[in-house]
C-alpha cells in the first residue's frame, strides 16, 4: 500500500488537509467522497482513516484553522497602536492576502461551514459573529474619532467583506491583473471609500 | 384540478416563475423538482406543464429576463449625457435596489445560470461578459477624464459588483437597516472609493 508522501516539515495530516480543501472546492462538501480524497492523495481509502477519523472531521479542521488564523489576526490588530483607519486596512490586507494565497481554505470556511455538526456549528457561527461585531467595532472607532464616514458599521463590514470574497471569480477569470495590483485596487476602492 | 390563481394584470406563467424563483433559492436548481413547485403553486404537476415546457425553460426564462433588465438599463444610461462617475452611480443603483426588491430572480441569474444549456447557456455567457465590458468602459472613461481613481477597470466592476452580491447576506441577517439605508453606505462606501 502507498504511504502518503510528505515533505519533511509538512505533516501526513497537513497532506490530506490541503487535498480535502481542494476537493471540497472542486466538489462541494456534500458531494465529496473519502474514495475521491484517498484517490488524490494517492493511497487507499482505508489508510486515510489511521489520521483522520471522518469527512466532517477534515470540515471541522478546514474551518478552524482558518477562523483561528483571522481570530488571531485580530487580536493583535486590536491590541497594536494603530488609528482606526489604519487598523481597517492592516485588516482589509489580511483579509484579501489570505484569500489570494490561501483560496481553497479560506472558501470552504466562508462557504461550506453550515455542514458542520453541533456543537461546532453553533461554536462556528458565534465566532464569526463576534469576529464581524469586533470589525465593526473598529469602523465605529473610526466614525467617532472623524476618521470614517458615517455610515452603519455593520453594513460597512458586510460590504468590504463581500468585495473581498469576490475574489473568488478573480481566480476562476483571466483577468490578469496580479494580486499585489489586485490587493491595491481594493484597498483604494473599499479604504478610500470609508475615510472622511 | 385546481387552477392558478393570478391577480388580473398577472399571467400565470408569471405567477409560475415567481414560485420557481423562490423555489430554486431555497432548494437549488438542480435539487428542485416540477413537483415542488406544483405544490407552491398549489395545482397539479401535469397542469403546470400547459404552461411551460421544462425546469430548464423557467431557469431560462427567470436568467434572461433579468439580464435584459439590466441590459436594457445599460443601454439608457450609455446613451445619458451624464458624466461616467453619475453614471456608475445609476448603475450601481439599479444594482441595488435588483438586489433588494427583486432579490430571488438575481440571485437565480447570478448563481444558478450554469444549469443553462447550450446554446443558451454561451449566449447567457457572453451578454454577462459583454455587460462587464461595458460596466469597466464606463469606468475606464472616469479614468481618462480625471475623476476616478487610477485602477484597472474589470477589477473595480468584479469589487463593486461582488460588493453588492453581498445583500444576500442583508435579507437573511437581522442587521436591523433599512434598503434605503443599504443603500446609501453602499453608494457611499463604493462611489466615494472609487472618486478621485
Amino acid at each position: 500500500m502507498a504511504r502518503i508522501r510528505t515533505a519533511k516539515d509538512v505533516s501526513r495530516k497537513e497532506v490530506i488537509l490541503k487535498a480535502a480543501a481542494a476537493l471540497f472546492h472542486a466538489k462541494g462538501y456534500k458531494a465529496a467522497s473519502m474514495r475521491d480524497l484517498a484517490e488524490m492523495v494517492g493511497v487507499e481509502a482505508a489508510s486515510l482513516y489511521n489520521h483522520i477519523r471522518s469527512k466532517t472531521e477534515l470540515l471541522h479542521d478546514i474551518c478552524f484553522n482558518v477562523a483561528n488564523v483571522f481570530w488571531e489576526h485580530l487580536n493583535k490588530v486590536e491590541l497594536s497602536d494603530a488609528r482606526p483607519i489604519e487598523k481597517l486596512e492592516t485588516l482589509l490586507r489580511f483579509h484579501i492576502k489570505q484569500m489570494i494565497e490561501n483560496f481553497q481554505e479560506v472558501y470552504i470556511s466562508d462557504r461550506e461551514w453550515r455542514y458542520l455538526i453541533d456543537p461546532y456549528l453553533s461554536n462556528y457561527q458565534n465566532q464569526r459573529r463576534t469576529y464581524r461585531k469586533r470589525f465593526a467595532a473598529i469602523i465605529e472607532q473610526g466614525i467617532e474619532n472623524g476618521e470614517i464616514n458615517k455610515i452603519d458599521a455593520s453594513t460597512a463590514v458586510l460590504i468590504v467583506l463581500h468585495a473581498v470574497s469576490g475574489i473568488e471569480s478573480w481566480h476562476r477569470s483571466k483577468i490578469k491583473v496580479s494580486g499585489e495590483e489586485l490587493e491595491e485596487n481594493m484597498i483604494t476602492i473599499l479604504i478610500d471609500g470609508l475615510k472622511k
